[in-house]
């Protein structure tokens, strides 16, 4: 089995499509299954009970959308404390406008939901380079789905980038499965 | 079995002492071993044939020192070409004197090798918040070696800097056992 | 004339204790005048009225709060579309726990701040190493105010957090007037 | 007058071209005079008798070049223990191929650089979003080269990267300019 959780946020539909290839990519691995939930509705019960945490958004002034932190400083926090969420497995992805020819924020949005999932003691599945997909939608943190081309004309998410999601979705639930019922971490409780 | 390899810079010996605890750690778990290697010596033969990559690093100027960067440059970055790395499993840690009582420069060096070792396609060791030492000596992304005490007087690398490090190094030895022969990734050839 | 917006938020009182060593040290500086807002109450014609923004947050889960992001995502965020706080002057701080004996994100929460401030293009002012308090209370991208000693024992923001905040506070009021009636950045309209 | 110090390397020659704009920018600026420099020859003299030092670098596994490093740790490092680079004028920029349509590891690159000079003391001159060639060339923390077109087939770096490293040479002269004899730093000696 593999229960992935993926909490994202969503202004035009971009992130939402991103979350769905990672449910698609999820339920390609027999056994696993993915629960999309947005930042604002999900609860400590539904995080603690999945196996794995996706988290995504858009690029927001280069860091992730506010009602994402308010998920992890609401929802997480109080598992943290607790040590609740020690050994599962994370990942992220982005979604933004692709300013500068360059993500315009994309790889700090990536890292800053990464170090969240770090402080909760998740362990953090990147994207390998040779991921289909990978030149048009692949950071090495986690896919990145770019909305506009070269001079910022709007194009939307390409197929690549949900390509790569829901290849990644895979990675996650494979890497749930691969290391089920094993201890890895051995922490005071 | 697991074979951890550890590369390492040290000034003074106290990132030195790290590695040597990373060792004993990761050999405490039956059926691993762990090999040292200053970054200026490790070659690409050395890298593939382990397991899990361990780096660490003192903190110089907020990043890591330029050898180990040179390492990463030289040694790593022909294997990432090649695909050689992916899915092996990587962690790191530092040590720095801890100006502004919050580790000047921490953070931002550990989050430098773990961004290099995600380009490399590695999965990622947190380390827990119910590490023991953890409140002495963990950050998020790996243990951390504080030489110097609140009004930056020397007191060299504290104990529990060096327990988390052990600690860790058992984890990312049981990580390594724990996908033994799983495939997570699947990409391109 | 330096007109100095600190907006900050704060869980029991320490982020405001450095919010106020900034107000005063801002008002050392002859001509200049320093204004406190909560995150969540300051509006964009506040933001815009003044010559410089700092912003402060005590580390969540290793980043800001989310109602300062919430104050970046709502508030800042129209004002980088317009380009209206471009060639403003910036600068950050954070509160935590010391996590780790190295800040437990205090940097990641930094950076994220600087980032944000970056965006909206306004020149951001570092704390040199030879700030009165730096040891204890500076880090490279601003002042920390740690509330625990070695072992996570709850001490208090030290003193040299909040003299390091008032000399951060005077640096950039002399930072607003060292610039005042330049222009340094030409861009399109 | 502004003398400027651009430090660099290049591999295949496009970070050279970026700071041959820089140059070009900074020089049309009347006063201002730019001095470019490889990163393994540079003198810690050249550093402190500019009044600003920008660093360029390509993006190598996600961060700066060692031999940029080797700069920082062998040249500025001492500059640093005798805080003499503070209140001085600092910018960045950097190249890549562009991964993931989204920079690949250049906003890591630019933030490590970014780190390594606010360590230093210096100002932080950001890039503003309405500089020319913003949209293709322009990241929030300075301008950046890409080298490849969505689907990596390479183009060289853009015109507008160019551009906008001319604009952003003139940015840091005009800065420069602007806090020329006045004091803004005031610490310890």
């Amino acid at each position: 089995m593999a229960k992935v959780l993926v909490v994202f946020s969503s202004d035009y539909g971009n992130t939402q499509k991103m979350a769905d290839a990672f449910k698609a990519g999820v339920e390609t691995v027999p056994g696993a299954i993915a629960t999309l939930r947005h930042a604002e509705e999900v609860t400590q019960d539904e995080v603690v009970a999945h196996d794995a945490l996706i988290v995504g958004s858009p690029v927001h002034m280069g860091s992730p959308d506010w009602k994402v932190k308010q998920f992890i400083d609401k929802v997480c926090s109080p598992l943290w404390m607790k040590n609740r969420m020690i050994g599962k497995v994370g990942g992220v992805f982005c979604t933004g406008s692709g300013y500068g020819n360059g993500g315009g924020g994309a790889e700090l949005t990536l890292l800053a939901l990464l170090n969240n999932l770090a402080e909760l003691g998740l362990i953090l599945i990147p994207l390998p380079k040779n991921t289909e997909g990978y030149a048009v939608g692949g950071l090495q943190w986690g896919p990145y789905g770019r909305s506009a081309g070269t001079h910022m004309e709007q194009v939307g998410v390409l197929p690549e980038s949900l390509k790569t999601s829901m290849h990644h979705g895979a990675n996650i639930a494979r890497a749930v499965q691969a290391i089920e019922g094993k201890t890895i971490f051995v922490g005071e409780t």
